[in-house]
């Protein structure tokens, strides 16, 4: 970033920090320095602040960049804008959107206020924005560009070509072109550069190769996933008659696979994803993100009070005991973090699937008795030296089991977590840090109990 | 997925699971599946499987398949495959990848291999390796594609398309097409669509637009992580005199933003990232990603031995107190992990930067206050109903306290590691449980030595 970038960045962000209203004379100034700034940094500023300051910004932007703007902001940053801004500003921000950017940022508005926004379009892009509404929340229909070239497999390379050009200003990309027949039904795909490098007479059909397509209905998270490695620009989405009905471009892509991880990092911490930038997130939004995992596992950790009280005994008895908790649970819920963290991840890449179960199985309950096997030799050591060798067999014996028994249940976990058809983040870590708690517990108090036979 | 590819797949992995060599009888028929498996499902198998057996599948497909699919394979998965594959083999598979991809592979291959490929290249593609390979490791230079048209900004429309039709087999897009001064200066960006539709007689400077660029040298990530929301398909790369040098595509910014969000997601659960997809990792591997976390994590979780150790009299006095000992300890790291990994994650998106620490701190503060308030009341209630009101009293204090310094120091120890120059990540969620854990234990026995009056 040069200087002078970060030198007006600052004026602009004591600007929007003083949050009062514009004073008119400073607003030639702002307006100068908002223009001049690069797209992106005025972009991130934006991202930065509240609603209210946001629509100050965005008012003082040149027409053309204000809509790019608003365009990169998320849904849920872009419906608190509405609130902020006025009709006529709304309406044409809305217009400009693509036909899925509409539909996500719909999905964040009272019904009221969507109806009244949809009702602001013109006939023809109420209709395309009628097509992606159709398509249930989460599959790939809801996120598809229904906007699509005609190009039929009869046709000649020039024909194709000036039809891309006449239809041009109505299509979210030219460069990856699906070849229909004539009653829609999807045939193959070709480059706009195979298209532009080819010879004008030959036909479309002879250069075109097979389509790499996803269904409407199919889950919009899994189609991204594998979409992606694929460098591909785009690819054509069909009915379940294979009928063309939209096209998914890579950025759509990207960002379901984004918010998707978001969501993935977020709930293997324990809350909920915010749905827009940290800093423009109100408190309340914030505390409303954690507060019910926190009480969830607040109510679940009861247990390990439950099984100490039932181990009270052995611990009045060898009050040593307790000063291991910590230790051990902490170990244990660390292992079962790693195991948990890493398969979670794996499935989201699609490396690892639910069919996947025994091998998983397998290969953690290996892992986990090798780092058992390595941190019960060392904490045997050091706790022999010093509270003496009964106390360190109990805790080398009890690390062995808790890593071995933590790895296996953090990997499979996940697994579980897919199979009944829920996030696998969620039963991730915290989860697992609670349920190993438990159980390292009470391995450690049979195992105490049976070396010092209290 | 249809019922036949199911099948087919089902049929391959079978076999590649046997993990013997090709039966010849049986190659026709397995060569036939793998060439009528759709590509995505024949780079997710290849993927899935050690290079031995990954090896196999890939001199069965037909040569421009059995491209893509190495192609797609992650550089430390291709590095493995390279032993398996005969010299004619990876010749021809290297020199197909694109020269940012070549540099990543040559990354993780022993210097006299990386040698011997290098020199397998002709000269033309030898001198655009050289030039991404002279950037530093972790800068945008080392992931762009040097082959960028000539397009200067006193050309017509006309020129400039023959121009991309004249070298659109050595570039790696010609969809975004940077335009410089004849001393190759950047000073703007025309899209292919622009010059495509508009009037061939018009300059390229009168509908270029104002070039988004990066300089070679900035950081990868940081890069990448500003470059996506845009939407762009490519930005130009420049040197430090703003002499075009390469063009970023969004295909290698996407790779770039999931390899970091891979590490991310692996360091917040305690263990480093996996270089390659879960199944194909060789067990070892999968220990050495996890041991060094544990050990660290183990030996600083000493300190609650400690702590714990120096409160012995106390908890001899009163053994009821160790059975909230995991419970407490437990919340305090589940408060903490929520506040890291919020805002870990954005410091990745870029929503918080480094000098953001006071407006953090002020509001973590805020809502562990509102969160400690909650469960602390909670566990007062509860903890006073079978324990009786001191230990009431003591849970629902220190359920206060512990929240809000969990979340207090759980957002700040990101942007911390952040200014020291570490990966936020690390110390992220394990460390961050280990800390609150000992300073849980301590303000718990502080707070029950007082009102108990031990």
């Amino acid at each position: 970033m040069s200087d002078m970038t970060k030198e007006s960045l600052d004026v602009l962000e004591d600007w929007l920090k003083a949050d009062k209203s514009i004073n008119p004379k400073d607003a030639p100034r702002l307006q100068k320095l908002l223009a001049d700034t690069p797209i992106k940094d005025v972009i991130a500023l934006v991202e930065r602040h509240n609603a209210v300051r946001a629509a100050l910004a965005l008012r003082l932007l040149p027409r053309q960049r204000s809509i790019e703007v608003f365009d990169a902001l998320d849904s849920a940053h872009q419906a608190d804008l509405i609130d902020e801004l006025g009709n006529t500003e709304v309406f044409e921000f809305f217009d400009e959107l693509d036909p899925d950017d509409r539909v996500s940022l719909l999905d964040e508005l009272p019904a009221e206020i969507a109806d009244r926004l949809l009702r602001s379009l013109d006939q023809d892009e109420r209709d395309v924005t009628g097509v992606v509404l159709g398509y249930p929340k989460g599959s790939i229909g809801r996120r598809m560009s229904p906007q699509v070239p005609e190009i039929y497999r009869e046709m000649t390379v020039d024909e194709a070509l000036a039809r891309v050009r006449e239809t041009a200003d109505n299509l979210e990309t030219i460069y990856t072109l699906p070849v229909t027949r004539k009653d829609r039904r999807l045939v193959g795909v070709i480059s706009f550069r195979t298209l532009f490098t080819a010879r004008g007479n030959r036909l479309v059909e002879d250069l075109m190769s097979d389509p790499v397509f996803a269904y409407a209905h199919d889950d919009a998270e899994e189609t991204a996933r594998w979409f992606m490695p694929l460098d591909f620009l785009a690819m054509p989405i069909v009915d379940e008659s294979t009928r063309l009905v939209g096209i998914l471009t890579w950025d759509d892509a990207a960002d379901i696979v984004e918010e998707e991880d978001t969501e993935d990092s977020a709930r293997s911490g324990g809350t909920e994803a915010l749905q827009q930038p940290y800093m423009s997130t109100p408190l309340l939004k914030l505390v409303r993100s954690r507060i019910v995992w926190l009480l969830v596992l607040a109510v679940s950790a009861l247990l390990t009070v439950k099984v100490l009280d039932s181990f009270e005994d052995t611990l009045a008895a060898a009050v040593v005991l307790s000063l291991f908790i910590p230790l051990l649970t902490g170990t244990g819920g660390n292992t079962g973090n790693q195991a948990a963290t890493t398969v979670t991840r794996a499935l989201a890449l699609g490396d690892v699937r639910s069919k996947d179960f025994m091998q998983v199985l397998w290969r953690e309950l290996r892992v986990g008795l090798v780092l058992g096997s390595l941190l019960g030799a060392l904490g045997f050591i050091l706790a022999t030296f010093v509270y003496g060798l009964d106390i360190g067999i109990v805790i080398g014996l009890t690390l062995l089991l808790i890593c071995t028994m933590s790895a296996t249940v953090g990997g499979l976990m996940p697994i579980l977590a897919k199979a009944i058809g829920a996030d696998p983040a969620v039963f991730s870590n915290p989860f697992i840090s609670t349920f190993c708690d438990a159980t390292g517990l009470i391995i450690y108090f049979l195992i105490a109990k049976s070396v010092l036979g209290l």
